[in-house]
């Protein structure tokens, strides 16, 4: 018996859930597959334990205990694991079906049903939403028992004294902090030459003092050679040298995700056509997708972490929202360009940014007519006095002359929330003149953020004719 | 002997200073006038050293010494003041002056010196920036030991055991939840009848949660009656009982301030024309001036705290920026609208608003117009979950049908630093239906505007026809 359905949707994380409470709600019927927890990463192995345990660590007090601090994280996350699986299965339009979906063809999805049985289902659309899973790590000696990647962190029922974090990416950073503070001994180290290699070098800086200062051991360029069980030490090599970490607790394993599309059955999408491949797939990228979800093959759609787009929980509920957008009004104008796509990483301090990477942004635009304006909270807001920051800052790349903003960096406390404000500001294209007329509460961080217009203002303005010859000479230039 | 000055500043607050600065840095001869401490209340008694003490008390931890944070308050306070006053001393084209101020006519001033003697000086312009002062409040047997204001609060030594605060504003909210974090027993009374009466009522029904919360006692509607300093009992009246407050350490009286502009001499200004008056001044809202902060008299300005508008040190910052203007460029075209305006409670959690009162929303339009949205972080965010708030929205007021912004306040933590989204996005005209299509990280607070947005549309999709003749019914239609 097969069942038809107008969307399918494998995977019931959050870019999955977007789109099916979204096709549910507009009255279309959706089946939607899930092979492993509802609520995929983002609530079973991510942001909400990983936020909680953030949270915790943060008011962590003296004399308390740092294992109730896990148990409440993983209580916590088990109490939204079971509201939401109770939910989905719930939801009107929605039959929800647990068990791995293969492609059987272009339309056709079988499902392996836990009972070891299968379903066929047919439908109109089908959005690949499976995600992606922790990289893995050979290190020779290292036992199951001592590894830990993010999906077996939040288990955790007793505080590592010594945890050796593997990566320098923003997992890694955001655990390194968190369990520095619930008491543990924490070494990084890393393939990296710095800690988040994703951000401005002047966010790695900051970062790096702050690990210095809350003595996180930390070593770049770095490699692991192997795991001695009987000492409990962990070998790396770094250069032509190597360091032993001693009494190493758990190494938590943070370099990186591999996406979730092997299992699929992508190449039954045409099993017919012979020669003609099935949904085009980068081994390295994912899913390969347009700017609305579209995937090669007409009608098979992909969003989230399975597609090559910013790995965050945010941009797969965006993609989601397109998709649904794309699949029931596809008459309806929808912008082609995507959204920006903001990151934050819940370090302390917070690093956050929008806009062009330094690498898009030498693709955009000569370097010369950019004007890169940086604010140190500590020596350049009352705020950073008052809450005694020393490190910090909000970097804006900008358009010499017009003041467009074309990227901006925020480090320090509340970065993930003031970022926002650049985001409304380079989606609407409002200039750094309008932003020196607005009045921002103080004393806060993001007066800060008068301080870089008027910055801005003051370089532009003394030196108008410097400018204006900058702008016309580059903006019309070749990027370098 | 009568030195001539391009601008006379009466007053080096933080209104004084931005004219100060920015007169002398367009090179224009200045002279500074100031009887008590650089800085103003900002750094002295106001915000520099009441943000420093509450970042303190929120990370107060068990086992330590709360007076030691009360003397880093004081040190922290002493030497940025002690930083600004020499930096005063040596601005380039700046005179500065200590001593008191006084018109003796329309473009001349006398100022009398520590030292007993007097100097004249004469200027083309003169800016009246002598901020206010807090309002005192006479309790029968209550001593001046035992009663404070903040002016006097942050020379406090040692913790009060029991605080008792007078009034329900921005500072008497604050200080309640900083001392009771450090430790302090709080009660608080008021003549208002909510906390924070300039909030909308659903923030003042937050905050008085997190009061009872931390067992903060308050009394509202009620007045003083008497201190009995045998006894340390103050007794307060409310309605036909009476409320005896014992072991009463100190009193702290925030009942709001008093505008400084009765030693000016502003009648000075004309004495030579009988009948016609000086500076225009309101008793009770002080010195009268239009959005440029032109008083009525030519050539005389006024910014600050002694003015009408919003008594904050960054609305003060905001006018003495547009006096600079007025007076440097007078052919410039200056926007007439005074800029929004933002306010910010540091209370925990914080409120912040921006855009229309609930009494300027009434004057402005029909209520009919209006679509509330109200965001709760508790049921709404998944920050709200794994953080624990209990507490705190986002309210939005927009136009139906057009999702043009008009107020929002938030209650909630990074409150302060959240707003200035909204006031960017109130102060371009950017419509909920924009604010729908950014992506915010996850997870944060800040992500409950997009469900504000996410809400707007939803209500005005699905009821397409009727928020369209609510539109065409209310758009033109009486405030009611």
């Amino acid at each position: 018996m097969t069942d038809h359905y107008q969307t399918v949707v494998i995977g019931a994380g959050s870019g999955g859930m977007t789109v099916a409470i979204g096709m549910a709600g507009l009255g279309r019927k959706v089946a939607l597959i899930e092979g492993n927890h509802v609520g995929g990463d983002c609530t079973n192995v991510g942001c909400v334990p990983s936020k909680t345990l953030i949270h915790l660590a943060k008011n962590f007090k003296p004399g308390m205990n740092p294992d109730d601090a896990l148990r409440e994280v993983t209580c916590k996350r088990d109490a939204l694991r079971d509201k939401e699986t109770e939910e989905v299965k719930h939801l009107k339009n929605v039959t929800f079906i647990e068990g791995w979906a293969k492609f059987t063809a272009p339309k056709e999805i079988e499902v392996a049903l836990k009972d070891g049985s299968t379903r066929k289902l047919t439908a109109d659309n089908i959005v690949i939403a499976t995600g992606a899973r922790p990289r893995l790590l050979d290190i020779p000696g290292l036992t199951k028992e001592r590894t830990l990647t993010n999906e077996s962190l939040f288990d955790l029922m007793n505080l590592p004294k010594h945890l050796v974090i593997v990566g320098a990416g923003i997992i890694a950073l955001e655990m390194a902090f968190a369990f520095q503070k619930l008491g543990s001994q924490v070494t990084m180290f890393a393939l990296d030459s710095r800690p988040l290699m994703t951000a401005i070098p002047e966010a790695s800086e900051v970062i790096q003092k702050e690990l210095d200062r809350r003595r996180i051991s930390t070593h770049y360029n770095a490699t692991a050679q192997g795991f001695d069980e009987s000492k409990r030490t962990l070998t790396i090599k770094q250069g032509d040298g190597f360091i032993t970490l001693h009494n190493v607790d758990k190494v938590l394993v943070a370099i990186g995700r591999v996406r979730n599309f092997d299992s699929l059955g992508l190449e039954q999408v045409y099993p017919e056509r012979g020669r003609r491949a099935g949904v085009k797939v980068d081994p390295r990228l994912g899913v390969l997708v347009n700017s609305f979800g579209e995937t090669n093959v007409k009608s098979v759609y992909a969003i989230g972490d399975v597609t090559p787009t910013s790995a965050f929980t945010h941009s797969a509920n965006a993609q989601g929202r397109r998709v649904v957008q794309r699949i029931a009004f596809p008459y309806l104008p929808l912008v082609k360009k995507e959204p920006l796509f903001p990151n934050a990483t819940f370090s302390d301090p917070e690093v956050a940014a929008v806009g062009l990477s330094e690498k898009q942004l030498a693709e955009y635009c000569h370097p010369g007519i950019i004007r890169r304006i940086r604010v140190d909270f500590k020596d350049h807001t009352d705020r950073g006095y008052t809450d005694g920051i020393e490190n910090g800052f909000i970097v804006v790349d900008a358009v010499r002359l017009t003041g467009q903003i074309l990227h901006a960096t925020i480090v320090g406390p509340s970065a993930s929330e003031m970022i926002s404000f650049f985001t409304l500001a380079i989606s609407q294209r409002i200039s750094l003149y309008k932003i020196y007329r607005l009045v921002y509460p103080y004393p806060t961080f993001s007066s800060g953020i008068l301080k870089v217009a008027d910055f801005f203002m003051r370089e532009t303005l003394t030196n108008l004719g410097k400018e204006l010859a900058a702008y016309l000479k580059y903006r019309f230039a070749k990027p370098s």
